[in-house]
C-alpha cells in the first residue's frame, strides 16, 4: 500500500538508471545495489522509468518487471514515482495501473513524443487520460524529446485537472520555469521539481521544491546535501557543493561530446563504480574504451568515494 | 508466401490509414473497404504502419492484427510493406517477424524517435538490427518526427548493409533527396521513394522511382495517373493532374491549420467519403464540426467522385 | 534608363558574387570579367547584392559602388536586379534609390534579419516600405537567414501591394513553394524564381519561371541550357544537364563540410578559374589550401572549360 | 577620458532603450530623462546600442549621435558600454573608435548575425577584429538572434585574446552559463553578466557578477536592490523583490504575446511613464491601443511609482 504523499513533494528524487544485462534482461542485483546506494544517500523518493531510466527503449516486459522489483525492494522506505510516458495510450494506462498495484505513490507523464502536440491537443489528451489514472500525476516537461513545451497557461489549466499535482521541468530554461511558477503562485500545493542538477541550488533557494537529478544515481549525498544547504540558506556550503556538481557536469557528462553523453556517461560511471551494469538499451550502445578511460579519470579527479 | 520484389520498386505505394473504431479496436470492414478502394485504383503496393497509419500510437495488439488482416486481404495482389519503427528494439524485431510470417514483402524502418541519434549512432543501430530482420528493408527518413536526417553518406553506408534496399524520404527537402540519389548514383537497384505527393511528378520526371503518398488513400487513381504520366513524360497531363494534387494539398490538408491537419484531414475525408471510420488514435482526436464542414466543402469542390 | 520588365520575368538571373580585393575595396576588373562571363553565357538578367553577393557583410560605400559599376558595365544588355535587404530601414530605401538612379530594373527585398518578424509584422513593414521604393520589387524568402518563412497567405497579401511583382524562394522547400504558387494561381503575372539550382529543372518543368542560381557565376551556360531544356520539355537533355548540376552541388559546394561551404566554395572556384578574386568579406575568410585543392580537383573532374 | 574599469565589472548595467521621435531622429530630451532616471536609480553602468537599444535597426547617423550624447550626458558618472555588433566589419570598427573618442569605457560585441558562424569561424573573426578595437571588449552571446551559441571552450579560447574581458549571456540557459563559468574558473578577472532579469538573483547568489537587465530602464532601483540583496545574501529580501521582477516579466513583457512583446512592451511602458517616446524603429511599430491599455493596467497593478 502506498504512502500518502505530503504536498508539495520536496527534496531529491533521482531518476533511477535502469540496470540491464542485455536488451531483454534486467540486471536485478545491480538494480538492488543501485536502489540501496541511492536510498542510503538520504534521497526523498525515487523515480523510475524516466528519460534517465531509458523508458522509451525498454520492452514492456522489462518495464513491468522493473516496477515490481523496485516497489518490492524500496518497500515504502521512500515514495516511488513511476514514469508512464508512451506514444500508446493504453500502454500509459497499463503502466499506471501496474504502478498502483505494486504500491507506487505517483506517476510521471510526458506527452507522447512522436507526433508534436499543440498546447490544446496536449490538454485534450490530458483530459481524456488523467481520469483513468489511479495515482497522483506529475507532468514532465522535456521539450527536446517531446517536441512540445508546456506554455505557462497550459500548466495552469492542467493543474486544475484533479489528479495532477506537480511539474517536473527538464527544459533547462529557468526563466521559463519561473514564469510557470509565477503563473501558479496561488497554488502552494503544486510541486515544482527541476531536472537539471546544475540548477538545483538556485531553484531551491528561490522557492523551488527540489530536484529530479540524474547525478544522484552516483552521488546521492552530494545532491541531498546541496538540497539541504539550499533549504537552510547556507550559501557557503551551497557554493562549495555546487562546485562539485559543476565538476560532475563538466566531466562525466561530456565524454564523447554528443547529445547522448549524459546518459552514456552516467551509466558508464555507475559501472566503473561497481554499482551496476553499464549496458545501454538500444538504440544506444555503451561507450568504448576511450570514453570509458576519460570517465574513469573524471571519477578519480572527483575523488568520488569521498562523495559517498 | 511473399512475392519476389523487382528492384528498384516503382510506382505508388500508399501509406495506408489505420481505420479504428476506438483506441483498441480495428475498423475491420473499413480496412477492407479501404484496401479494395486503394488496390482497385491501380497502386503498385501498400505500406501499412507508417506515420499516416499512426503506427506510434497503436497498441501492439492492433499492430499485429493489422498486419495479419492486411496480408490476408491483399492476398499477394500487390506487395505489402510493413512499418517496424519503434523505440523498443525487440518490438521492431517482433513486427518484422510477424510481417514475414504473414507473407509481407518488405519492412520500412525509421530511427527510434525519442532519443535523437547521431549519424554514427544510427548506423550502429542499423548494423545491430538489420541482420536480424527476415525481410528486405526500406529506410524511412522523416526528420521532423525522428530528429535525425540521414546524411547522404549515411545512406550510402547503410545501402552497403545487406538487406537494405531503398529509401523513403519524407523530409520535404528535394535538394537533399537529390543529393542522396547522386551519392548513390552507382546503385541503380536502390529504390528511392518520395513521401510528399506534391513532389511526386517532379521526382519521377527526373529519375525517382515513385511515391508513398497519403492522398492515394482517398484518390489512388489520381496519384497512379500522375505517376504514369510522369513516367511517360506527358507534361500536359502531369500539369493537369498536379493541379488537382495541389488542390487536395491546399484544402483537405489545411483544415485546422496545425501540424496535425494532414493526418486529421485525411482521416476525416475518408470518413466523409464513406470508406472507413474517422476515429483518430490518441493522442489525437477527430476534427470537430467546423473542420469537418470545411473538408466536406473541399471534397465537393474537388468533385471527388470524378477522381475515383 | 531602365528597361521595361516583361512580367512574369523568366530565365536564369544569377545572384552575382561580389569580387573583393579586401574588406573595403572592390575587385573592379574581376567584377567586369565576371559580368562578361555571365552575360556571354546567355543569362536573362543579373542580381547583385544578394546572399551570394555577401550584401550583409559589405560596407555601404562598397554597395553603392557596386550598383554603379554593375549598371554601367551591364549597360542595359540584361535587366539588373539589386538587393536592398538591410536591418536599417533608411538604408534599404537608400539602396533602392541608388538602384533607380543608376538605371537598375528592379529590387529584391528580404526581411530585416536580426529581429524575427511575425507574418503580420512583416506585412506591416512591407506596407510602410514599399510605397517609398521607386522600382518594382521581388520578395526574397530565405528563412534560414531571416528567421521568417512567408506563409502562402502572406505572399498572397503582399502580392496585392502595388510594386511587388514576384518571389524569389530560397527556402529549399519545393512543397512550400508549390503551395505558394497554388495560392497565387490567379496571378499569372506574378514571377516565381527558385534559388536552389538543384531544383531549377523540376521547378520550370512544372510551371516555375526560372532560377536565381549561384552556380551560374561559374557556368552560366549550364544553367541557361538547363532552363531552356526544361522550357522545351526536352527531358533527355534535362537529365543529362541535371547530372552535371548535381556534380557541382555535390563537390564544389561541399568542401569544408559546413554551412558556409557553398559561398566559400563558389568564390574559391571563381578564383581558381581566373575570373575574379576569391577574397571573402568578413566575417568569413577564404578557404585554406586543403579545401582549395579539393575544389581544384572538383573543377578538373567537371572538365569545367567544357561547360563554358 | 574614460574611467579605468575595475575587473570583474559588477552590478546592474541596463541595456538602454533608444528613445526615438521617428526612424531618423533621436528623442534627445527623452534620452536625457531616461539616463537621469537610470543613473539616479543607482546603476553601476549603462550599455547603449544593444538588442534592447535596437542597434541593428538604427541608421549609422543615429548610432554615432547616440554615443556622443550618452557619453556627454553621463559624463563619467558611471561606465558607459557601447554595442558594436554589426554584419559589416568596418562599421563595428568605426563604432568602437567613436566610442573610444567619446570616452566610453568598453564595447560589447555579438557575432555578425546574417551568416551563421561556426565556432572556429567566430574565433577567427575575433582574432582579426579584436586587435583593432581600442577599448576593452565584452562578448555578447544571444543565439536566438545571432544563430551561434558560443561553446564553453570557445569562450575559454576567446578569453585568451587580449582585450576580451567578459561575457554578457542572453541565452536564457543558466545551465550553459554555469558551464561556461566553470570552464573559466581560473579566470577570476573575467566578468560574467546575465541578460535575463528573471535570473539575476540566482546568478549573483551563486557567483555571477551582475545583470544587463532591460527592466532597469523602467525600475532601476528594483534591479539594483535585487542585486544588492543577492550580494548580501539577504534571501528574504531577494524573494520579495524577485516576486516583483516576475510580475514585470509576466505582465509588461507579455502584451501581444509574440517574440517582440518584450521590446515593444518595455518601450510602451517607458512612454506611459512619461520618460521617453515609445516610437519603435522599423521593422517594428508601436503597440496599438489594446496592448497599450494592457500595459497601463500592468503598471497600475505594479504600483510602479513605488518602485522609483
Amino acid at each position: 500500500m502506498q504512502n500518502t504523499l505530503i504536498l508539495p513533494l520536496r527534496g531529491i528524487i533521482p531518476p533511477v538508471v535502469t540496470p540491464l544485462l542485455n536488451n531483454n534482461t534486467l540486471d536485478v542485483e545491480g538494480l538492488e545495489r543501485l536502489l540501496e546506494h541511492i536510498i542510503s544517500g538520504g534521497v526523498h523518493g525515487v523515480f523510475i522509468l524516466g528519460t534517465t531510466g531509458e523508458l522509451p527503449s525498454l520492452s514492456h516486459k522489462l518495464r513491468y518487471e522493473l516496477i515490481e522489483r523496485t516497489c518490492l525492494h524500496v518497500n515504502d522506505r521512500v515514495p516511488v514515482l513511476v514514469g508512464i510516458s508512451d506514444c500508446v495510450f493504453p500502454e500509459s494506462l497499463s503502466l499506471a495501473h501496474k504502478a498502483a498495484d505494486c504500491g507506487a505513490d505517483a506517476v510521471v507523464l510526458a506527452p507522447p513524443y512522436y507526433f508534436a502536440l499543440s498546447q490544446s491537443e496536449f490538454l485534450g489528451y490530458l483530459e481524456r487520460l488523467v481520469p483513468q489514472i489511479p495515482l497522483p500525476i506529475f507532468l514532465y516537461n522535456i521539450p527536446v524529446y517531446t517536441k512540445v513545451k508546456f506554455a505557462p497557461e497550459t500548466v495552469k489549466a492542467a493543474a486544475g485537472i484533479p489528479g495532477i499535482i506537480g511539474l517536473k521541468d527538464s527544459s533547462s530554461d529557468l526563466v521559463y520555469l519561473k514564469q510557470v511558477q509565477y503563473a501558479l503562485k496561488d497554488r502552494p500545493d503544486f510541486t515544482f521539481m527541476v531536472g537539471q542538477e546544475e540548477l538545483l541550488a538556485e531553484f531551491v533557494l528561490t522557492g523551488g521544491h527540489g530536484g529530479v537529478n540524474g547525478g544522484a544515481n552516483m552521488f546521492p549525498k552530494l545532491y541531498v546535501n546541496l538540497y539541504n544547504a539550499s533549504v537552510a540558506r547556507d550559501l557557503d556550503q551551497v557554493l562549495k557543493l555546487l562546485k562539485t556538481v559543476m565538476q560532475v557536469s563538466s566531466s562525466v557528462y561530456l565524454a564523447g561530446n554528443s547529445p547522448s553523453s549524459y546518459l552514456k556517461g552516467l551509466k558508464c560511471a555507475l559501472s566503473l563504480m561497481g554499482i551496476c551494469s553499464g549496458f545501454m538499451a538500444e538504440p544506444y550502445s555503451e561507450f568504448g574504451i576511450e570514453e570509458r578511460c576519460s570517465i574513469e579519470k573524471s571519477l578519480e579527479e572527483l575523488d568520488y568515494k569521498s562523495l559517498f
